[in-house]
């Protein structure tokens, strides 16, 4: 997932504002003493901890850990001293200023338009932590919603060469270099390629309470099976379609009166919440992947 | 599902005791003025709506209702008048006095008790609205809960000859001649016989958000696929397992921390009330089936 | 509430589209026989009931009904019908036309945006069911929301006669003739006047579960009080502060970690939905007021 | 709270059973270093961190923390270090082996029976982790209870001195010992003194969504005032009625359809189970108390 053999200047940058403190993500092997070490690395460079959430999967013996430290820490100390630890654990950490810019996310839909508009009209009131640099679709229907708020918007139409639009689609995520991208209910599956580019930083919204209903139309297939709950599910991409590890999920109550067009109705308020719900967790990297799951530290 | 070709006598029997009103349900292909029709017959038969329910699916073209009938209606002239209706349509219809015998359930369990212990404790608190007339196990785990509340305890354990164990199960529910049957965490399937012979009248709770995790242990593999959130289901039992139509859900919250026992603790309480809900709902003639769904009137 | 001494030219105007059906919705003292008059009067002007929903309190012999009436039905008799039932029962009854077009809404906001850019943003897709008309509001953060899409903003700033603002919003609305008056975050309370003037047409969402944490500051208060849920109500606006009769209610879980921006930024999520539920709920003919409680027919 | 003059001895006592780890929890005011103290501190006493959460008010300055050590810590030598620490900081801390023999609580009720009934059938399935020592009750009711799961029943009627009772009851809970004291639906108010002597060891279980509905009677008042949403909380019982540090709250959605009747069913399901949690997370001391506010670390 990342290369270990890591050095204190691959996590802080000429540049980076670390006055306001920073937040430290770690996962590793669990070992006896992680925590004490953790803590004391921080402690000995001048840090102070606001928030500290840690958990050990014992069955797996996977350990992960996110903290919060106050200003005050040196940033390239805590990394030299956590290199050290590295050098005995095969241990990944992240360091994210506080005071970083504004995270960065692309965003990609079809026809269905209440995701993007959502997420699109939360940033511009400041309710989403990140800023939409663009949407993409193979639709037009996004267009006059990206006019609106001045977002650049990009139409990739799929022709007779599927994979071309994707090349297309490759080279314009590429060129926004985007810290984030939603697929905020756009309705291709994303090849292996592009997503294995962007690991774990592509989220989806799937429409329905995975695992049931993987796939296509699945208010159309709940309603069919008569369910009284149906719900929605934001995951990590990967490139086992619906499969990637779960961020967030809800569910909202129904009854027989709701047909598939009320199901949908009730279910985009869902999709809304959950899908702006994970971006912040992840923006607030507050996700930490354990193979097929996820720790979320909220 | 019924016989249609009824007469009064068969909704109408001596010594029902009217005198507290009636719940009526209909089921029926939906057709131009049949809720007037039934409400003039109610009327004509001195009787008053005090509740109304009724559903009509367009797409499959059923019609659904439940009315409850206030005290002072001529339960005899009442189904005359329905059976003149039937005779142009062919509707299903029940009619149950509202100052009935209390409804008497048997209780199928096996290993986990927090299931057939709710019901029992809630029965004999009067928040059940019927009386658990019969433990019946294939495992001894329940017998001493049974002896608490003094209830009959019935082990059916299975030897090397499953179909014999079923044709007991089926003797001794013969003998018990129950209302319902309710399957409390039993962790057997059901001979296809035993479901047709109590058609409707076999409650199950499934410990998941069905479709998600049909089959057996539905939490190990919530865990593995990483959901955050879990669930549990009552439904009625068909020949397909898991797959007969849904009365109640609900769901809880659950996070990295939760392990399989952790949902498990968890799950349990969901359960509980799924199934006491679901039981409440069949028992007061509020569930309508129609085909692999329900109409929930509550 | 209105006055009882109508004729069907009241219900039945010169230019309404009754093509697709319509929705009547029933209030009176309850009485013997009720649904029988209204299903009779609705078959014999040859309408068919798509649905039907009604509720009697038996306690304050209150009757409620809403019935869909499917294409066909002829407006004008079936409202000379309804004047006859009326005649010998003290029943006030809406008629709207299915077709109807679209409803006018006037959304007031101060500064804080997430619930009228929510309203717009759905209202601009078509999630809403209405027209966003004009943005109205004390203060000018909302005016580039209102300029993104098109919709006339007014400011009416409170200077040092607050009674000259109120009269100028009064005579705002009276020029928009609003179908529906949204209190989005509206930090101000309306005059009696203004209120009497549009009853049972305001509706306001209140940032808390009322009735805890009526008035303002509700997030703060419940940080202080150490709540584990928070939620949101949307109601009918009446002279008294937060008292109105409840359209919605929904909450959210929260922990101790949460500050009061946490609980505000989790709110906020709530909020929206809540408001928009109970927009559609009314727009769609489904509350009906009794006294100081609502029948939500959903 | 606790008298800051402690020494090991007060923590470790001679015959606890350290063998399969232990439980820290720690109150202090907030410093820098503090989990790095306390890390170092376990990891010093070769304890090693299963599962640590902390969290911090920055605005009250509070720190509260809770460790789950694993086998193989020296307790003594870990109290010692702690004191230490304690020697600068007046921090509150407590020890609890996770051998420990199972809690012991003392059931207090009135006539309604539901929670009792529920927290006794869980106890004897073993779904409680603690032992139902004793019901004690103003009532007889619960007496048949009692006697189907041979546990001893109190009954402490109020005659003419309110007093003499509240006496009795002091008492009886003298001699019973108990680890835990539950009012699960007890009727009456606990006299300050009795309060007092068992403060953060007492919990309610209220029938509303506290603060909403203090006092007597919430689901009457929850009708009366049109809610659409009804709860429970659970808290610890301080001198001001209601008002003490809630430990769980859950709420279900209700509609007009539910009178003070439905509405009382409905919440004795919400009831059962967020009594049935409180007890659980102060069982397994996941329940820090900063002042009027609970820090439940679950």
């Amino acid at each position: 997932m990342a290369d270990l053999d890591t050095s204190p200047d691959d996590h802080v940058t000429v540049g980076d504002d670390w006055s306001k403190g920073l937040i430290l993500t770690v996962r590793s092997p669990d070992r006896v003493g992680i925590v004490a070490s953790l803590a004391s690395s921080i402690q000995a460079a001048g840090g102070n901890i606001v928030e500290l959430d840690q958990h050990a999967d014992v069955v797996e013996g996977d350990f992960g850990c996110r903290v919060e430290v106050a200003e005050g820490v040196d940033a390239l100390e805590l990394a030299r001293r956590l290199d050290v630890i590295q050098s005995s654990l095969p241990m990944i950490y992240t360091m994210t200023p506080i005071a970083r810019r504004r995270s960065r996310a692309a965003v990609l839909c079809s026809s269905t338009l209440h995701c993007p508009s959502d997420l699109i009209a939360r940033s511009a009131i400041g309710q989403l932590d990140c800023e939409v640099i663009a949407l993409v679709s193979d639709r037009t229907a996004a267009r006059e919603l990206a006019q609106r708020y001045g977002v650049p918007f990009t139409h990739l139409p799929v022709g007779e060469d599927r994979a071309e639009q994707e090349r297309q689609l490759g080279d314009v995520l590429d060129e926004l270099d985007p810290d984030l991208i939603v697929l905020a209910r756009y309705m291709r599956v994303l090849p292996a390629w592009l997503v294995l580019r962007y690991e774990q930083r592509i989220i989806n919204i799937h429409h329905s309470f995975l695992p049931a209903f993987v796939g296509s139309n699945p208010y159309a297939r709940a309603h069919e099976r008569g369910v009284k709950i149906i719900g929605a599910t934001a995951h990590y991409v990967t490139a086992d379609l619906d499969a990637g590890p779960i961020i967030a999920q809800d569910v909202v109550h129904i009854s027989h009166r709701d047909d598939v067009a009320g199901m949908t109705r009730r279910g985009a308020d869902i999709e809304r919440s959950v899908l702006a719900t994970a971006i912040r967790l992840h923006l607030e990297q507050r996700v930490i992947v354990f193979g097929s799951r996820t720790c979320v530290f909220d």
